[in-house]
């Protein structure tokens, strides 16, 4: 049974209201994670954690984990459903007027749990566009999911066609960094090829897990690259991953010209290897038993 | 008197508490504006709201204007004192999971009145930085005053000591843009130069108003050009300005080597342009008398 509807609590307080002087609100000031529930455990939650640790630290924003780890359980809990979405947003609490930090930082935590995504298309691919909003480069924000997203917003604003599923997003020189909510990864010469993101884009939890563990299970090798266009027009399968909606098969990408690609065999090899990964909750994965 | 203590306003409902679902927390989805009061009037009110309509239309946000001064209004009428501060935030409004927007937007407007700032060192003039941080380059979000402001609580961060006043932010490529929350300004050869904001930076509304007013009538030419840190070593003046503290002299700056500067008599010029501008309560600083 997925979760119907959505709970949600700010510092484990279920139905409570958010201060309007966080700084979330006002700067963008904090963090979020985005981590699919299934069978009442988050899977990837500990590879959720250490990306948000590693935000909190570049951004200087004092985390208790264990305390989010706590309202996050206990929503769930709440929630009382097996398969749904859990969102968390940190931020740096609420300050007054000013950029400059408050002296005591006192984190806000807020953990929200939605229904199941809808039903996505796996076995049959997805259709993904070229947006023409870029991503700016700044090394001090690239792979960290913080909360200032108003280019990953516009982007998505370019599109309301249903039949496309991604958008990808190129920085300014040209480079193709991710999707919109999805990291890019292609086949290329039999190899595992997906772009460099130490200037811009968020390294997601599913793009780490395939690196660090799906490829060499299924013989893959991994490169992390400069990519462009031509790269992808070239590519002999491409697919975009999330810790929501696992590895989704591109099967076309529309831009001046029309693409086609095949799901290919190295995409279903990973599909079927993340599909193991789940059954097995190894040591990655280990969720936290309610 | 000057306004003693905070108030703020969600919608127009005084106390009320911000959605947890609203986008300007999730994503930074959304503008603001701090603005100052003066004898009960927000004088400079008409280019905060000209720059608030830019922002929105940039990011696809149907802003009612009138609904917003309304409750700009009515809050320093409840706020009930002559002078102090007030920060406008729309936002998006509340949405759900994912960067896309909803079908319906209904911003959400948050306003709050502050306690005047501190007295500021206008006569003696200020101490200024420059940032490590550096801004990124993104056409789309340039000039407006969005809530993506991670770069500003960074660079903020970088320093405790109470001697400097502010820092001075450089673009990827190395050129100054601005300074954290005010805009730069130097006098070389005699004429204002100021950094084009094109690609990075917040287009003030006290820039605005040197740039199209108070310049010409102290007889100054006004030239926006490409500014390197070598241009502000060997400006004869410089200063920073906005909203809340008016026109800031820079008697040093410190980076790799110290720069001191005299308060020179275009600065002094420009302040008394601008003293008499609020006296004189022009058009282009007519604020509504509650």
């Amino acid at each position: 049974m997925s979760i119907s509807r959505s709970f949600i609590s700010i510092n484990g307080v279920v139905g409570a209201q958010l201060s309007p002087l966080d700084r979330g609100f006002a700067y963008g000031d904090g963090l979020f994670e985005t981590c699919r529930v299934i069978a009442h455990q988050v899977p990837l939650w500990h590879l959720h954690e250490e990306r948000l640790a590693e935000g909190c630290r570049r951004l200087g924003i004092p985390l208790d984990s264990a305390r989010l780890k706590r309202y996050l359980f206990d929503l769930l809990q709440i929630a009382g459903q097996a398969d749904g979405v859990v969102k968390v947003i940190v931020t740096r609490g609420a300050g007054g007027r000013g950029y400059r930090q408050p002296e005591l930082i006192e984190p806000s935590y807020r953990v929200a749990v939605f229904p199941a995504a809808e039903p996505t298309a796996h076995s049959s691919g997805i259709a993904v566009r070229v947006c023409q909003q870029r991503l700016a480069l700044n090394p001090a924000l690239a792979g960290i999911k913080h909360l200032n997203r108003l280019e990953q917003v516009l982007a998505r604003a370019e599109w309301q066609d249903e039949q496309i599923a991604e958008g990808l997003l190129r920085d300014a020189a040209g480079n193709v960094i991710e999707a919109t909510a999805s990291n890019l990864m292609i086949i290329c010469q039999g190899e595992l090829r997906t772009p460099d993101l130490s200037c811009a884009g968020v390294a997601g939890v599913m793009r780490r897990l395939i690196i660090e563990r799906l490829a060499a299970r299924v013989g893959l090798r991994v490169r992390v690259v400069s990519m462009t266009l031509e790269d992808i027009y070239q590519a002999e399968e491409v697919f975009v991953c999330n810790s929501i909606n696992g590895i989704w098969p591109v099967v076309k990408l529309v831009d001046e010209k029309t693409v086609a690609y095949p799901v290919g065999p190295h995409t279903l090899s990973l599909q079927n290897a993340l599909a193991e990964e789940y059954l097995q909750g190894s040591d990655l994965l280990a969720g936290e038993q309610l």
